[in-house]
């Protein structure tokens, strides 16, 4: 078999063999197979796609070019959630107990953030003494004994997905699908999830621009994850503004706390309810989507929702405390308002580009050895169609210095208000198979 | 300028700058530039094309990637001819001599051949004592004086094209018009010529296969050298046989100094006749094809052309006896006839299974390393269309090795005996802007 006459193939249209995807993999993982074939394979695919067969194909051989964690010590249906990446993205922190809390067994295997979307871990550390630094065997103990746990992630990989997404990088070869879609379900199946919910977003802050690029590549991966078994569903969910309303690590967990109390922001209150049906329908604890939501809607009625939030801080060393006094959480040394300059509907609210105000206040990681301010970040007053009087505070600024004036000149430059504007639908499609 | 913005650019059917095209050949050339950015942005040239200020700019910085040979000390406007390569290819043998003796100067800068196709160099090198170890002053001497010499390539000519091609060969991107046409066109103006005319080949012994593949590779060097102030002409021939009937360099240099007497192979004497007139046309020495032609065929009839052969060769070291006596060439140990197994008309000569049939005589070189017996090859005693009786000759094989199954038996498999055959169209056509 020889590289060339793989990437022939597949530039004339040819479909690629299950053979052909491996040797591919395996030779471009040990280095016997050049970068500069790679690049040249992925520009192919880009131009002529592939199908179902040699999507899953190219997942399985990333798959398998690393370790596999192997969750089988852990009873029940292991359900992993995705997010395609947004700002102010707090789902994560209440998924986890919520669904935890109906018995579905909560794995997680998170890591930090890079550049202006935080990670799991990092939030998380915004409460005293919480870690993840724990063993295999507690994990899967806590796991079996509370349904959930947090570690870092270890282990190498996909590599082979590592090194294509590098190549893929600096290749003009990141923008297709099914290689987008292979290298996030690769990702999720090594790190032993049974099943997976996706979401994926759409929108100005989002990587898919548009409602149709999201859905194809929502398809993609469902198509890929129940065709390697594991069962998948995805969403596809706004990202044309922040959600909720905290960007920043100390400032999403005391928003977590009060969405896991029923008085969190509508829109991360609708989100966590419709990923986490999902969850709870993967996972085995209902039949319906419908029947799913009302289990998590009493558990948050209940308190149970909550109090699981508690054990598993307290599990991995936090101050449980915490969901009963947020005031426990990183205080910054300034609170400053961003005073609307007039009166009107906020029209826009560019995710990202608030995401980058959050960072310069310390919130997000430039590169990988930064350290971040836990304490610090935004917090929108408004969201997209909210009405305004001018005056009226748009943003709180959480800051640990004085002057943020760099910080509100980017706000400015970034929420726009109108004459008349209305509130975007959140959840956009619900993709079940 | 960032080389990654190139290639999305060209990915997304944009259209390249001469700046951008400049960027990526000067950066690619010193090293700056890696392979696997250079194999994506050509497989997405594969995809998308270039125009045809593309197409002239890329050969452009191609030229001026490396040395360029000045010719402007010989007078006259210099004519080159490139064909794109086919087996028993003796043309420019017969059209240089042909050309010089109408007075128009033939400065060729010439190769030795790999594979089945042999070089100019090796084949008049079958000429006892010829060289083209000769010095720069010397070349230009005799040009100006004979208006015909030979030196070997010198210089670091389009050091990029080489780069490039070989990059190209194992990324499945060798097959893309402007990268072709571009690489071709590159060489022969870094080598100084004026004006080019080109012989594209077409069918089963040919790069392009078919006559609309030819034709639009043609065209696309033809508007190339005429959008760099080349004057260009092309024509497509064919090459789904052999040309004329000798494969290998002595049995070539019999037939071209026939052909130069008016008594070649009627499919050689054609080809020479059609590409002379245009190489005529563009020295200014006609201004019609028709005029060109006739003036060509008086220097074959009044012996002139055969002349200039003589001096040429002893020019050059050679012994110009041969051109009386071609029993001077080197000569076979063994001639070997190759019967006819039934009777009929030959159908089908596959080209270039033939002249690897010469190859295994030793008549061409496997690796840059081999050396060359002059002596050996073929020569055809049928072409398409000729009806043969069981038992005759097809082939006469000049080996100094007694046995020649192994050819005998290539020879059979790639020669095809039917009821019914007609001989090939040899020029299919004449694109002459």
């Amino acid at each position: 078999m020889r590289m060339v006459d793989i990437i022939a193939k597949k530039r004339d249209g040819g479909k690629l063999t299950t053979e052909e995807i491996d040797f591919f993999i395996k030779g471009y993982t040990a280095g016997d197979i050049p970068d500069y074939q790679a690049s040249s394979l992925a520009m192919a695919i880009y131009f002529q796609d592939m199908d179902d067969q040699e999507r899953a194909d190219l997942t399985m051989a990333m798959v398998e070019s690393g370790d596999q964690i192997n969750l089988s010590k852990i009873e029940g249906i292991k359900v992993d959630k995705h997010s395609t990446g947004g700002v102010g993205d707090t789902t994560t922190l209440v998924l986890a107990p919520l669904v935890a809390a109906l018995d579905i067994p909560v794995a997680k295997m998170s890591g930090r953030g890079l550049g202006h979307t935080g990670g799991t871990i990092d939030k998380l550390e915004a409460v005293e003494g919480f870690h993840v630094e724990i063993s295999d065997e507690e994990f899967v103990r806590l796991v079996n004994e509370d349904k959930i746990a947090v570690i870092g992630q270890t282990g190498n990989l996909t590599p082979a997905d590592k090194k294509l997404y590098a190549l893929r990088d600096v290749t003009g070869t990141v923008n297709s699908i099914p290689l987008i879609a292979s290298s996030i379900m690769s990702k999720k199946i090594a790190a032993g999830s049974d099943a997976i919910v996706l979401d994926v977003k759409t929108g100005a802050g989002a990587f898919m621009k548009t409602d149709e690029a999201a859905e194809k590549l929502a398809h993609a991966m469902v198509k890929i994850g129940n065709n390697v078994g594991r069962r998948t569903m995805a969403i596809i969910s706004d990202m044309s503004q922040p959600l909720g309303y905290g960007i920043g690590n100390a400032l999403e967990v005391k928003e977590a706390i009060e969405t896991l109390k029923g008085q969190g922001p509508d829109d991360l209150n609708e989100l966590v309810l419709t990923l986490g049906s999902q969850m709870v329908v993967l996972g085995g604890g209902a039949e319906t989507l419908d029947e799913a939501r009302a289990k998590l809607q009493e558990v948050i009625d209940n308190g149970k929702a909550l109090e699981k939030f508690r054990t598993f801080l307290e599990n991995q060393g936090g101050n449980g405390d915490v969901v009963d006094d947020v005031s426990l959480l990183p205080q910054a040394a300034y609170e400053i308002e961003v005073p609307a300059k007039q009166s009107g509907f906020v029209s826009r609210i560019v995710a990202d580009e608030i995401g980058i105000a959050s960072m310069l206040l310390g919130a997000g990681r430039a590169t990988k050895e930064d350290t971040i301010d836990l304490a610090v970040g935004l917090m929108l007053r408004k969201k997209v169609g909210d009405k305004v009087e001018e005056g009226e505070s748009l943003v709180t600024i959480y800051s640990n210095r004085e002057d943020v004036e760099d910080v509100k000149e980017k706000i400015y430059a970034n929420i726009e208000i109108a004459e008349q504007a209305e509130a975007p639908k959140l959840i956009h499609t619900i993709i079940t198979e």
